[in-house]
């Protein structure tokens, strides 16, 4: 997940030379029956399940049962050696038209039209789950999450440059903690490592990012069943517009001492 | 740039109601003749200069007059009222089989092959322009630049949630400022304003940036022609390897203290 390099540091007025890890970036090739459905730049690990949450969060998949088989093909370096950075994809049904790549179904392409509430109408009319009643958490459990976050996060610890994602539960407990230097991909590889586990709708805990919260990010937590989304940093104004019309809890700029909740106040403020 | 949003602020235990701004985030579709190329989740406003600066990243146009055109078309709300999200591109020569939709044009998908070397040297053969030989900046120069550039960030100053980027010279001055949500857009959109007043290549100014530098930022540098990019956070591996294989000098983690030196120390350390 990281990769060494040798740089110069300036400190101080001065430089001095040192070993240092940057955070891996490689591309994956996502292909559903050997045509390509889209390339993504991200960093190596969990690929089967960044794949599984990527299908998901496009609506091509609904459970792992969808999918009969993954496999890394072709792709070889100039060694003739796997790269192991092209996923075959095969489906139990046939290919979504909208996967096919003359459809271009990016998951940003695909899902955005041309304004921003024919996004929102196209996305709820993909949206399989009803978002939790009863999920409620404590102010101070939301307070305390990004920094149970870092210090579960391996990679960034070592390059201070990597994006992390979580589910977390009321009592404060993490799980499926992934890394990726494409916060898309953090969040594709905790939903897809739960919808594996047969977790998907997860109605019970939150969806946590070390990043900012966009677009794409409250429409993956939707498509989960993930009735709130806390994000380290700034929400986007789409973000704020989709989470409000769907009825996920965001909120944003979440730190030790204090957050700022964007909509769904009822799961934390009041009585649990 | 920016979208009101009614918050609930959580501090010491109490909430309050508050008006809050965030980050305008908008779907932008870049047509080339009629045919979708991409869609970008971007912050409107310098949507001319950031379809500029896309089209030569991807290799399209060399230049400002290789396009004969550009206008907002289609894209109504329910209304009726243009979105001013879809943007129509005349090319003065034929469209180029790449950015056709069928071959996915999209920035990282045509950019990044199977492998991180192929990338690489297909990035090679699109290059126009030799870096610069003579670029030279004093360390504290780069160590002022971030705080220079967030105090230029009208929009990050409301919202604390966008992405910068601009031109910095040797002397410390900085010119089109540019702010999106998404640190590509930023960069597309300083690059793009930058050729169509004929200033590609950009031999003599470093790019800056307020987010991290990925493989896709090297990449939008080298095909201007620019020979520095300046992150005020980490690199990824594959920007690292890319900037040292096409000489581009790469910094990252600059603040008023230090910074680390990637890859191109002859146009920092040492005389100018």
């Amino acid at each position: 997940m990281t990769a060494r390099a040798r740089i110069q540091r300036y400190r101080d007025g001065t430089f001095s030379p040192r070993a240092d890890l940057v955070a891996g970036e490689e591309p994956l090739e996502i292909r559903l029956g050997g045509e390509s459905m889209s390339v993504t730049m991200r960093t190596a690990g969990h690929d089967i399940e960044l794949a599984h949450g990527l299908l998901h969060a496009e609506g091509i998949i609904a459970t792992a049962a969808d999918v009969v088989a993954m496999r890394y093909c072709d792709g070889v370096d100039e060694q003739g050696r796997n790269t192991y950075n092209v996923l075959d994809v095969q489906l139990a049904g046939p290919v979504p038209v909208a996967a096919r790549s003359g459809a271009r179904a990016f998951v940003t392409s695909s899902a955005c039209g041309v304004c921003g509430s024919a996004s929102i109408d196209q996305l709820k009319l993909r949206t399989r789950h009803a978002l939790p009643a009863t999920l409620h958490f404590d102010p101070d459990v939301l307070c305390a999450a990004p920094d149970q976050l870092r210090s579960h996060q391996k990679a960034f610890a070592g390059t201070g440059g990597i994006h992390g994602a979580a589910l977390l539960s009321p009592d404060g407990s993490l799980r499926l903690v992934r890394e990726d230097i494409g916060r898309h991909n953090a969040v594709d590889k905790v939903i897809g490592a739960a919808l594996l586990a047969g977790d998907v709708p997860l109605g019970g805990e939150a969806l946590l990012t070390s990043s900012r919260a966009s677009f794409e990010l409250v429409q993956k937590a939707v498509m989960a069943g993930i009735g709130m989304l806390i994000a380290v940093s700034a929400p986007s104004s789409l973000a704020v517009e989709l989470a409000a019309e769907t009825g996920l809890t965001l909120i944003g700029f979440t730190r030790d001492h204090g957050f700022n909740l964007y909509s769904g106040a009822d799961r934390v403020i009041g009585a649990a």
